[in-house]
């Protein structure tokens, strides 16, 4: 599959997801919810929609069509991993935290509205993504639906994306001199931080798809993988990048000592070891066949990307 | 039973908690886990251990026990309704938020660490109530964890904990000038910031159980009379209250503008309205016979502490 093709497939993959974020974040409250706070929902709604290429969310979309399995459901557990990505990404922007003003080139959410508003805000994105996970609506199958919930859960948490941020700080030396890490700590930093959520999406689609133990293997290699490309490629953009296409501030992270291998490496042998990934990433997905041609080209599309 | 009696069945209750919340809590990363960052997890375990009379997971256990469901994964739902409340301690005491500086007496988490830590506790433990509840080892049937992360995802989030939070927040004219909530708009603030999670837990207890609808109905009703007697019972210790025994500040939400019923209503209104509600939680009990007398006794409990 070529580039091309595969930004029309994410672009219509991230229109039908448009759709259901919106529904989630409707006004109306659910039947069960005394109301929905106007202020709080736009600020949901000012995190959320309208953002970015839905890499995640297309992750477990094309691992569930491997198996064939709905659309519909799937566009509904896609749903609620962004959710937790964009949960992340508003309080990960905090003053307390990164202390950023924009995000996707619109003002940060605690810049939109104020840092109370933001940091409840997040905390609802998350709390509403397993509200979703554990709905009929995603899935009749009970099982499935706790599965999804089980790996959402453990891959965001302390041993996961929050954990990782937890150790980016302490990294950057927040809490006590900067730890000099080694290349495996940053590897593990990174695996939690941004690896551990793709690894995810994977995941719950084989959940939703599902998969036998041999094929979920082979999807959470390929995630692990792909987590790893997806980091190199986006510290190589920050080492390289141009702040008018990436709508943020570059070469700020090497500003602050934050950890990343590219930083250590140079762009050269970043880019050999991005390769090497994409190859191991495309590879690990053979017992599928040409089914799973749609992610491998997305592994191709990840390393390649420019913004 | 005396309140006597209840004490001693609650402080059993708590004991046992405290070891499950222990364990959730261990430095020791789970399999699937990269690891659990030390400092993140300290966080957790000040902003969890040690504490108050675990109300909410004593509902749970209570409830659960009308059915004979097992002890031991009713405990393990108990504790992760508490991980949620603690988190929502956590970030309500943030500076942008309330501002707070002492819980039960000790520093509050983002003054014993830091505002980034806070967030972050905040956060892993919100989401590692999720992971503990589609955990087999809460429940066997995936049908009733699946029921669990529905009801406790529904009551802490936007429509329900969370949403009461930024409710609380305009009240106090954070956002505008302070509106004037009438007497119905405080009691859904307040239905939503703490009837929800109070609701909720014996609403876990009856899944757990596999009530019918009637029982689960009955068990509900009574949830809500209960967190608005909570409520109103907390609101007039404030009023009353003496700083020593709470371990923080009292007579602050009168003097910050916080809607409260009796800072309207007055200590007198204010005692009979709460006996009135706690007689009708008791009778909200009635198809459960004597079997629910730890529970009524409870909701008298609840009306009469004094700390």
């Amino acid at each position: 599959m070529s580039i091309h093709d595969l930004a029309v497939r994410m672009d219509a993959t991230a229109a039908a997801l448009e759709q259901v974020l919106d529904g989630l974040l409707s006004h109306s409250p659910l039947e069960t919810e005394a109301a929905r706070p106007p202020r709080l929902l736009d600020a949901m709604r000012h995190a959320v929609l309208g953002g970015g290429k839905r890499l995640r969310p297309f992750l477990v979309m094309e691992s569930a069509r491997l198996f064939e399995a709905a659309d519909e459901g799937a566009l509904r557990a896609a749903a609620a991993l962004e959710l937790v990505h964009c949960y992340s990404l508003v309080h990960d922007d905090l003053p307390a935290m990164d202390d950023d003003d924009l995000r996707r080139g619109k003002p940060t959410v605690h810049r939109a509205f104020d840092e109370a508003t933001a940091i409840l805000a997040g905390d609802a994105l998350l709390t509403l993504a397993f509200d979703v996970l554990a709905d009929e609506a995603t899935e009749p199958d009970a099982q499935v639906r706790v599965g999804l919930v089980r790996i959402l859960a453990r891959a965001s948490g302390l041993g996961g994306m929050v954990g990782g941020q937890m150790l980016d700080l302490a990294a950057e030396g927040r809490f006590a001199p900067a730890s000099d890490l080694d290349e495996s700590g940053i590897a593990q930093l990174q695996a939690m931080k941004t690896g551990a959520l793709i690894t995810a999406a994977v995941e719950m689609g084989a959940t939703l798809g599902e998969a036998t133990a041999d094929e979920a293997m082979a999807l959470a290699h390929f995630g692990r993988t792909l987590g790893a490309a997806f980091q190199i490629a986006d510290d190589l953009l920050d080492l390289e990048g141009d702040a008018a296409m990436l709508g943020k501030a570059t070469g700020k992270d090497a500003g602050r000592g934050k950890a990343t291998l590219p930083a250590r490496w140079g762009v050269e042998r970043s880019r050999e070891h991005l390769a090497a990934l994409v190859a191991h990433a495309e590879e690990a997905l053979a017992l599928f066949g040409d089914k799973a041609d749609v992610l491998r080209a997305t592994a191709r599309f990840v390393a390649e990307r420019r913004s």
